[in-house]
C-alpha cells in the first residue's frame, strides 16, 4: 500500500501539491516542492488546457440555469458598486489531473509508456459533448460545502433509460473526493457507503451537495446527497471517508 | 419512486426478463411474458451484436490467462471422452443491456428519442478496444459465485496512473449486481459499500470475486472482493444489497 501511495504521492509533490498553498491547477503549470516555478516559455508550446467546466452548447436549460445561479455568487457587487469575491468558487475541471504516470517496473501486465500518456480521467474520457458526464463543481469555504451540478448523458446507461449505479457512484466519489482535497489537502478514497433510493433518468440533471461532517486526524467524513435540482426528488444519500496522504505519514508507514 | 421503477419494470416485460426463465441475452431476441418468441425474420435484418466478453488483440497475457483458466471449466470431458457442462459458465455481454429507452413526459432535461436510440452501457461506451472496462463475467451456480476478470484501460484514470475510485464502484456495480440478477431475477442497486484497501495501477489486471451472503425476501446480499489475480493483494471489499423488482412487488406499491 505504502509503495503504491507513495507513487502517487510523488506525483502530487512533483507539481507542489503537498504544500499548504494547495491549488486546483491545470497540470501545465508546474511547481516544485514547496516553491512554485513558474514556466515562462512561449504559451503556444503549453497551450492552455480546455476547461470543462465551462457551459456548452450540450448545457440544457436546467444545467445552464443552475450553473448561473452559482456563477453569480462566485463575485458580488458591494453597496458602493465595487465587485468582490462572493461565498462560492467555481473549480476549474481539466481531463486529466497530473500530465504524470508512473512506471511499474514489475508484476501484472502495464501500460506502456506511450500509452500511459494517453491516460485521461475517467469522468472526461469521452470527447463527444454532452454524451457522458457534463459537470461543474463549486465550493464554498465559509459554509464548507461543494456542489455538483450534473448532466447525466446517454452513454452513462444502466437500468434501460436511466443512469448506471456506477455512473452515480463516480460522480459522488469525484464530487466528495474534491471537497475532501479542498478541505484537507490531498487524499484518497478509504470508503464509499452509498444508498440508492431512486433511479436517474438519462439525460437528466442533478444537485450533488456534499457536507463536511467532521474532521479527525487524517480522517475526512463527507456526506453527499444527489438530489433534483429543486431538491424534491432524492436519489441517493452517501457517506464518505477519505484518508490524508502526506510526505510525513508516508515517511511513518 | 414506484413510477421510476415502473417504466424500468416495464422494459425488463417487454423482453420477458420478469419470468423465471430468465437469461441474460442480446436484445435482438425478444421473448414475450414466459413464452420465448423467436425473430424469424432474415438475419442481416437483426445482425448479431458484438460480444464484448470474448478475447480481443487488446488482452494483455494476463487477461488471456485468466480467461482460458475460467472458460476451461465451463466444458469438461467426462472419463468416457464425452464434453458435458462444467461449473463455470461464461456471461456474455454487450453494449446495451436492452434496446429500450423510456421516454419521460415532463420534468428536468430530457433526451430526445434520437439521442436515446443512441445510449449505450456505461461499461461499455468507449469504442477502442483496451482503453477502458475490458471484462468477462463467469458464474458457478453451485457455489452461487460469480467472478469477473477486469483489465483497466488507460480512459480510467483516477489518482495519476491509477484507477478511479468510480471506475472501481462500477466494475463492482456491474458484477455484484449481475450475480444478484442470476440469483433472484431483475433487481436495483440499493448499497454498496465500498472498502478501498489499495489503489490499482492503471493496466493492470485484477479480479472480482462476488458471492452471495444471504437472500431475505426482496433481498439480495452480496459481497464482492477486488484482489490481484493470485488474490495475493487485496484491492477492495465491498457489501452489495440488492431488492428485487417483479410485476407483483410494482403492483402491490
Amino acid at each position: 500500500m505504502a509503495r503504491s501511495v507513495g507513487r502517487i504521492c510523488k506525483g502530487f509533490q512533483r507539481l507542489g501539491l503537498l504544500s499548504k498553498q494547495t491549488q486546483l491547477i491545470p497540470f501545465t503549470r508546474v511547481p516544485v516542492g514547496t516553491v512554485r516555478t513558474i514556466v515562462t516559455l512561449p504559451s503556444f508550446l503549453f497551450p492552455q488546457p480546455r476547461d470543462f467546466s465551462l457551459p456548452n452548447p450540450s448545457w440544457g436549460s436546467e444545467m445552464t440555469r443552475m450553473y448561473e445561479h452559482y456563477e453569480s455568487q462566485c463575485e458580488v457587487e458591494t453597496e458602493g458598486g465595487q465587485k468582490q469575491k462572493g461565498p462560492w468558487r467555481r473549480l476549474p475541471s481539466y481531463n486529466r489531473l497530473l500530465k504524470y504516470a508512473t512506471v511499474f517496473p514489475s508484476g501484472g501486465v502495464y501500460l506502456s509508456k506511450m500509452i500511459q500518456s494517453k491516460a485521461r480521467l475517467f469522468t472526461r474520457n469521452i470527447r463527444n459533448p454532452g454524451a457522458a458526464f457534463e459537470y461543474v463543481l463549486f465550493v464554498n469555504k465559509e459554509e464548507q460545502k461543494c456542489v455538483c451540478i450534473l448532466q447525466a448523458g446517454h452513454l452513462l446507461e444502466g437500468p434501460p433509460g436511466h443512469v448506471h449505479g456506477g455512473a452515480i457512484a463516480t460522480m459522488i466519489d469525484t464530487v466528495t473526493g474534491t471537497h475532501a482535497t479542498f478541505l484537507s489537502g490531498p487524499v484518497m478514497t478509504a470508503n464509499l457507503n452509498i444508498n440508492y433510493r431512486r433511479p436517474i433518468p438519462l439525460g437528466s440533471t442533478v444537485l450533488l451537495e456534499s457536507c463536511l461532517e467532521k474532521k479527525e486526524g487524517r480522517k475526512t467524513f463527507i456526506t453527499c446527497r444527489v438530489t433534483s435540482t429543486d431538491g424534491s426528488k432524492l436519489h441517493t444519500e452517501t457517506s464518505a471517508l477519505f484518508l490524508s496522504i502526506t510526505a510525513s505519514h508516508l515517511l511513518g508507514g
